[in-house]
């Protein structure tokens, strides 16, 4: 009888989201948490979107199975936004619609990597990208992300110094977990790399359209042909529609189809013709988006002028002009894992930088806080609490 | 510059699945088509859909992300149905939604094979489940389907021979594509075998719910707790909900979590509550299974009536006591590849043998068809073209 070690073995290698063991945690009532991730489902537009799945459902094709890219109509709709953010004509043919953005980026790996590939991500980094390149047994390369985004200077001496990656990731607006946005100089620069070098950039933009004031650059998609964007109605629209979407040079498209065959044979008719009716409704979607940004933006502002005025010089922390977090990094040699104990006995919680580290150990000094779910009220009773917290520590 | 063989390396590799280039052809209105493999779309309960849709749509939570496993809701309304089939209390942790019963088998590949793993598969096999299984680069060891479903005593003789699989799959209800259903007699014994030589069973039953006279017999699941059980909404309810899942020990359901959470971090929470409303509304589940029994039913007897009567011996059929496909093969040494390019020439379309076989060049003598969507005139129409088509080779 043969043993069956594989299983064992693979639950080891395995690491759950060490975002999502926390939240188990913080679900606790008496817990004000920083620590989500999750849009507000206030502002989802339920009565809309029940709308918009009536009207579907009057449809015969709505209920049955779909193309594999995607329903066609939803890939017109995506080509057609895709082709004014990139000023140029996309091609229904380059865009599919996957079940979130998360499934792009498993799909793509499996598409664009071979085991031992060299991947570039940021450091800190979205965690599920992290998890998805290290499943695919890339070697990972962490570079710093600064204020302006990702440190171009650190990827090109990097490059300089041998490093030959398959691809390289980057959020390029409203970072996960780092807040901050590439700058069009270091998008430019990066572009200019990856036709020099030959790597693929993935431009994760799920934030992009969540901008406060003014919209981040121009798509670092629009300035080089070796970039693969991905994007997402979750954000804007809601989380239970599992729509994102890839825009990729039609090969690349054609062999990540191929993949998704295998993978879920397709994805649901309803709900991408439900997101492509609200992705077209314009005046609707411009009033409602512009809902979104002034409430995420209220709260921004809010959760950071608190901890400016809380911690002072403390905590050092990275622009939010967009997206759903606030990093700070603790410039007194504070440990933030250590104060995420203290903070949970006093009832607030957030998630350690070292979560989102590419390297054990790293950003031990730094904190990520999601403000999309909180009121005024809740975000100022949050940094009062991590203020405790943090004086409990000097105690 | 590195040069990137691999994504052009893979575009060669994977062969898209055969049935779905063939129904490019077969959309053509003129052709009438045997080809397909859809539940038809007027006996989806889109009234109903659309009622759950409203109701769901009143909670906050249906918008939002939901648990990698499932919406905890439609994990406890699976658990209770697979209890009653099952003759044991089958815990809510035992049951794991997924984007389809696809997803499902593509996840279980990831978590229980290596590469060169033994898998024993059915011949003719699911293409869904063969394009899997050789994606995650296992050894695959075909065995026939006879009227009665897989040949456990070609099975037992693969395994005394030193035949050691890491799993088993099989489609035991109303087979894809050959029709039968495994007799009690050799669910039993494809149980006991996996408790000698240790493997798993994937029991993948799509069809189970759609008998035409009587209910198939018990689970294999019910039999070992070395199987796997896969089900589906799609065939009963719709496809579009992309609501699959499948019932395993709780360490195994952990593992596809952690895999699951890469693959697509959760499914839609608003699709999870439809369906958990749809499968709990017990009087009108089934008042809808009976409508979907009988009417494929009445169309399944049309056909085989139609061949028997067009064919005589010619054509020695397997039995169809329910699901969506009848499997028939020529003993007048007929191909049926050539016989698909008369038909489609006198414009009926079905699916050759061959497109199922696990290795190159099987079932030359064999068809699919598929009799969900047609009525009883269209299918009468469609034997007497394919006879035509015979008809012709033979001048």
């Amino acid at each position: 009888m043969p043993a069956y070690p594989r299983l064992a073995a693979r639950l080891d290698e395995m690491r759950s989201s060490a975002i999502r063991d926390l939240l188990t945690v913080t679900a606790r009532p008496e817990i004000v948490s920083l620590a989500g991730g999750l849009p507000d489902p206030e502002l989802v537009p339920r009565d809309r979107i029940t709308e918009a799945a009536q009207r579907a459902l009057q449809n015969l094709d709505s209920i049955q199975y779909t193309e594999t890219p995607g329903w066609a109509g939803l890939r017109e709709v995506v080509a057609a936004r895709e082709s004014a953010l990139l000023d140029r004509t996309v091609d229904s043919n380059e865009v599919l619609i996957t079940h979130g953005s998360q499934q792009a980026l498993s799909l793509l790996a499996q598409v664009l990597l071979d085991p031992g590939d060299t991947v570039v991500v940021e450091d800190p980094g979205y965690t599920g990208a992290l998890q998805v390149f290290r499943s695919a047994q890339a070697r990972l390369v962490g570079i710093p992300v600064t204020a302006e985004g990702m440190d171009i200077d650190a990827l090109e001496s990097e490059l300089v110094a041998g490093a030959r990656p398959a691809l390289v990731h980057t959020v390029s607006n409203f970072h996960n977990p780092a807040s901050a946005t590439l700058s069009m100089l270091r998008r430019a620069r990066l572009a200019e790399l990856a036709q020099r070098y030959g790597f693929w950039v993935i431009e994760d933009d799920p934030y992009g359209e969540i901008w406060f004031d003014n919209p981040p650059p121009k798509p670092v998609a629009s300035l080089s042909d070796r970039v693969i964007r991905l994007s997402s109605a979750s954000k804007i629209l809601a989380p239970a529609l599992r729509t994102g979407w890839l825009v990729a040079p039609e090969h690349v498209c054609k062999a990540i189809e191929l993949v998704k065959q295998g993978t879920d044979l397709c994805g649901s008719a309803l709900n991408h013709r439900m997101a492509a009716e609200l992705l077209t409704d314009e005046d609707w979607l411009a009033a409602h988006l512009d809902t979104v940004r002034s409430s995420y933006g209220r709260r921004a502002t809010t959760l950071r002028a608190a901890l400016l005025d809380r911690f002072g010089d403390v905590l050092a922390m990275h622009p939010v002009d967009g997206g759903m977090f606030c990093w700070a990094s603790f410039t007194d040699g504070t440990d933030t894992e250590s104060l995420l104990r203290a903070a949970l006995d006093i009832g607030v919680a957030f998630v350690p930088g070292s979560a989102f580290a590419v390297d054990v150990n790293g950003y031990g000094d730094s904190l990520r806080m999601c403000f999309t779910t909180a009121s005024d009220e809740v975000l100022m009773e949050a940094v009062d609490r991590l203020g405790r917290a943090h004086d409990s520590l000097r105690d």
